[in-house]
C-alpha cells in the first residue's frame, strides 16, 4: 500500500488549511487541526487525519457551525459553562479549560460543562491540559443511542466515554479514555466489511437476543462492557453529561440527528481537581504512593493505560506519521 | 430455620446497646448503630446486624478507635477533610456531611475527604443524605489488595467500590453502590464453604492462572470486573481516594495489617454536585430528561439500580427486620 509521511507540523498545516478553505473560522480551524493531528501523532488513526473527511462533509451538510465563537460563562465558583453554540466542541474546552484550571487551583475541584456542541473528539486531549498543570481530569460526554441497558433490548445510551488522566512528574500522566460500551461502533463496522463474526457479548440482534453478527448487532443493539456495572457507569454518564449540565441524552441526541447519520450533538462534562489544593505541603510524599502503585502494576506485567499512546506520540515528534497515500488523496480532494 | 423479628427502633436499640456496652462512645455507637440498621432494613444482609460481631471484635482486637472525635478541616473553598483518628468511618462522614453540602450549594461542587477511618460499611449510606439534599453523589474508597490488576498476576487493588447517587423528587434516588471487583470476596468465600467451584473470571490461583476453585483464589488473587476496562476504575480509586486525598492505598492497608485479618484502614472520597447551580431556573426542565431516561429503562425490562434495596425498605418499616435466631444469640453474648 502507497503511504504518504508528514511531519507533525505539515499535517497540521495540512488539516488547517483544508479546513479554513471550507469555510471553518481560523480560530475552528486551528483547534480542530490541532486535536486530529495530536489523534494521528498519537497513533489513534480513528481520531486522526481520517477525521477531516467526516469533518468537512458534516459542514458541507449543515450539521456543525463552521465559526461560532464560544460564549464561557462563570457559573458558579466551581462551575465553568462553555456554550459550543453548535460548533465542534474543541475550541470550547480549549477556550474554557484556563478558568476551569483557575478555579481547580482556587477550590480544590471544579468542573466545565461544555453544551451544544458536536462531538467526535477523544477525551484525551481535553484532559491533557489538566495533567500538563498538575491536575487530576475526569472527563465523559453521551453519543448516539447504540448501547442497550443490561438487562433491556433497546438503544438507549451512547458508547459514552469516560477519561480520567493522573499527573506524574517528569513522565506521562497515568490517562483511560475508554468507551463504557463493550467494543467501538467502528470495530463492529470492520468486522462487517471483513465478513466476519463479532465476539460474543458485543451486542444483540433487534429481537434482544445475543448475536455474533454484526450488521444483527448493528440493527440491534450493542452492549455494555462489563454486565449490569458497566451499564450503571453507561447511565451515570448519560446524567453527568446530560441532564446535570442542562443538555441532551443519547437518546435526544440520536432523536434530534432524524436518521442523517451526523455526528453526536449534546454536551461534556470535565472535572478538575487539585492535589496540592487536597495535600498542602505533603502533596509530593503522597504522590509518591502513586508512583508506587503504577511500579506495581508494571512490575507484574499490567499495561498502564495511555503507555502505548505516549510511545506513538515520542516515535512520531522524530519520524512524523504515516497515512494511506488514498486518504492523503481524498484529504487534497476536498481542497 | 428459627429467626427473630424486630423492629428497626428495635433493632437500632439492640446494635446501640451493643456498641455501648462493648465501650464505643455513645456518638460512635450511634452512628455505627444506624448503619448497620440501615443495611438490615435495606436488605443487605452482608451490611447489616451480622456486622455487629466484626466491628465488637474489631474493637477488642485493639484495630479501631473506640471514642476519636472526627476533626472537620475547612480545607478549601470546595474541600472538607475529616480525620477519623483510627475510628469507623461513620462518625466522620456524618460530622462532615453538612459542611459538603453547604459547599456543593455555593461552589456548585465540592469534594470531601474522609481519612484514617476503619472501613466496612457501604457507600450507599454516604451518598444517600447527599441525594436527600437534592444534590449529585460520588464515592469510592480502597480496601485491601486482594484484586490483580488486568495482564497482571498478583493481588494489588481493593474490590474499590464506586458509589453514585442522583436524585429524584418524591422517588428513592438512582443508586449504585458496587465493587470494581468481579465478584464480592464474601460471594467467593460463601462458595468455599459450600464446597462449590466459582464461576470464570472471578480470579487467578498464585501462579496467575484462571481459576474456579474458591481457595485457590483466595491464596491467589480476585480480578476486576470487566476485564481492563474495569482494571482501569479500580485503579482510579486508588488514586482518587488514597494519593489524592494523602492516604492508603490498598496494598499499603493490607501491609498496615500484618496479617491480622483485620479491616481496611485508609481514606474515602466523596463528591458532590448541585444541578441547581449547574442549571439555574431551568433546573427542574433538565432534570424530567433524567427520569425519561429511567423511564426508557424500565420500559425494556432493565432494573434501576438500588431498586431492590427500596423495595426491601419499604417492607421493613412497616414488617420490620427477620435475623436467624443463632445470630441474634451470639449478639446478645457480646453484651
Amino acid at each position: 500500500m502507497e503511504t504518504v509521511t508528514l511531519a507533525l507540523s505539515e499535517a497540521y498545516a495540512l488539516s488547517r488549511e483544508l479546513l479554513c478553505r471550507n469555510g471553518f473560522s481560523a480560530e475552528h480551524a486551528d483547534a480542530i487541526a490541532r486535536n486530529v493531528t495530536a489523534g494521528e501523532r498519537d497513533g489513534c488513526a480513528s481520531h486522526g487525519l481520517w477525521r477531516l473527511l467526516g469533518i468537512v462533509d458534516t459542514l458541507r451538510k449543515g450539521k456543525v457551525s463552521a465559526d461560532a465563537r464560544p460564549a464561557i460563562t462563570d457559573q458558579a465558583p466551581a462551575i465553568v459553562k462553555a456554550d459550543a453554540g453548535g460548533a465542534f466542541s474543541m475550541l470550547a474546552c480549549e477556550q474554557a479549560l484556563p478558568l476551569l484550571i483557575c478555579k481547580a487551583k482556587t477550590c480544590g475541584i471544579a468542573a466545565l460543562a461544555i453544551n451544544r456542541c458536536v462531538h467526535f473528539s477523544a477525551l484525551f486531549a481535553d484532559i491533557e491540559p489538566l495533567t500538563d498543570a498538575g491536575l487530576v481530569g475526569y472527563a465523559c460526554t453521551p453519543g448516539h443511542a447504540w448501547v442497550a441497558p443490561a438487562g433491556g433490548t433497546r438503544p438507549l445510551f451512547g458508547t459514552n466515554p469516560i477519561a480520567f488522566g493522573w499527573p506524574r512528574k517528569g513522565k506521562p500522566p497515568y490517562l483511560f479514555d475508554m468507551a463504557t460500551s463493550a467494543a467501538a461502533r467502528g470495530e463492529i463496522q470492520l468486522h462487517l466489511r471483513a465478513g466476519k463474526p463479532i465476539p460474543e457479548g458485543w451486542g444483540i440482534d433487534s429481537e434482544g437476543q445475543p448475536s455474533t453478527d454484526p450488521q444483527a448487532v448493528l440493527d440491534g443493539a450493542m452492549l455494555p462492557f462489563g454486565g449490569y456495572k458497566g451499564s450503571a457507569f453507561a447511565a451515570m454518564v448519560e446524567l453527568l453529561a446530560g441532564p446535570l449540565i442542562g443538555d441532551m441524552t443519547s437518546a435526544e441526541s440520536l432523536a434530534r440527528d432524524e436518521g442523517a447519520g451526523g455526528l453526536p450533538y449534546g454536551g461534556e462534562l470535565i472535572l478538575a481537581l487539585d492535589p496540592a489544593r487536597f495535600l498542602g505541603e505533603e502533596a509530593d510524599r503522597h504522590l509518591d504512593r502513586a508512583e508506587t502503585l503504577f511500579a506495581s502494576m508494571q512490575a507484574q506485567g499490567a499495561r498502564l493505560p495511555g503507555e502505548r499512546r505516549f510511545q506513538a506520540r515520542e516515535k512520531s515528534q522524530n519520524a512524523g506519521v504515516t497515512i494511506d497515500r488514498k486518504l492523503f488523496d481524498d484529504i487534497s480532494a476536498l481542497m
